[in-house]
């Protein structure tokens, strides 16, 4: 596990997550890559369809690409897997193991990020040993199937102000909404198509962190 | 993780694998019940189709049986989740975490089992750290879809002469069968349908378990 020179909230202004789907036809290395370059300050490799035998090397990849960087490196779903790679965290929802379950089995100063569109959720996932939240869905996304009903920047509102963690806003984020984002209280977004879809990815990491930037000067 | 006062070998002769589409309309636990009652050793945790949220309360529930009856619990392909519920071990198969990876994340003691229809397959996770080794599909069998080809009797033989731990026949094999993949070299057999969908799972359970005696008494 690689230490956090700096603040948590600091690597939060921006999570970049994967899709091969949406990353295609470049690689989804490729893609990070260049949101690494544009410094981008974490990665979450999130491929739901894979089998773990089949996303490891990418798994592995992405962490020595990120730990070059500085970056943080997070994992969706799999603990185990997340563990293998030596990642910074894994990334857990409603349907994974429960908060509390992976707090326990995992080592200390391992990363817990929840994703909760509630403030009662929230709050239970914190309480449970999350060390920062993903609220969303923001604005109406296609990337997410069932990502059920629309948070909006109210419901993100409420979020951040139900716990004493960073709030990451994810769903439907853009470089443009990504000012609306922050000034609900969001430390940063957490985006998938608007990276790796975007035809200039490290043009689109440097909006989102710019205005992740000026909400940090505001707070 | 609970000790094991015995062999491991004497646990694995007979693997007792969940389906919850086979038990129907019986509760799974309440098969597993009538298993354990019946002096089944080892029960293994499978449901593919359900998320790891769905599936915990069963896990636990199965643990809990399974320790108050001493016999061993494992988990298949999720070791987070095995390790969450305080499972003895873990099963994987070629499109899960690798063996080694697995190994090296485990607690001391934790058991890891391993599917191979091959020699070699075999053979290389027993070196990353595997306990034991499943193999099959010994009989055709329409339990596990995708379960590739009939390894056979010969094939299980090839694999128990790869390896220095014990090998358990897996794919339709039943009590009738069961002498003859003990036979081969195997400790037991791992079921699913001819316990989980057996009109009644304790007299198969010890119709396995006395073809796993005899096999014991003559290596």
């Amino acid at each position: 596990m690689p230490t956090q020179p700096r603040p948590l909230e600091r690597y939060l202004r921006l999570i970049v997550i994967t899709d091969r789907g949406l990353s295609d036809p470049r690689a989804v290395t490729d893609v990070v890559a260049q949101a690494l370059h544009a410094g981008a300050p974490a990665v979450q490799l999130r491929e739901k369809a894979q089998p773990p035998r089949e996303i490891l090397p990418l798994a592995h990849r992405l962490r020595a690409d990120t730990r070059r960087a500085g970056a943080l490196f997070f994992v969706n779903d799999r603990l185990d897997l997340a563990l293998a790679v030596g990642a910074d965290g894994v990334h857990l929802g409603p349907d994974d193991l429960p908060v509390g379950a992976a707090r326990a089995i995992a080592p200390p100063g391992f990363l817990i990020g929840y994703s909760a569109d509630m403030a009662d959720a929230a709050h239970a996932a914190v309480r449970d040993g999350a060390d920062y939240i993903g609220c969303g869905t923001v604005y109406a996304t296609h990337t997410k199937a069932n990502a059920g009903e629309v948070t909006g920047i109210e419901g993100l509102r409420k979020v951040v102000r139900a716990v004493d963690v960073p709030v990451v806003g994810i769903g439907g984020v853009t470089p443009a909404r990504a000012p609306a984002v922050v000034a609900a209280g969001a430390v940063g977004c957490a985006a998938i198509g608007a990276i790796m879809a975007a035809t200039d990815p490290g043009r689109a990491v440097a909006g989102f962190l710019r205005a992740a930037q000026r909400g940090a000067r505001r707070r």
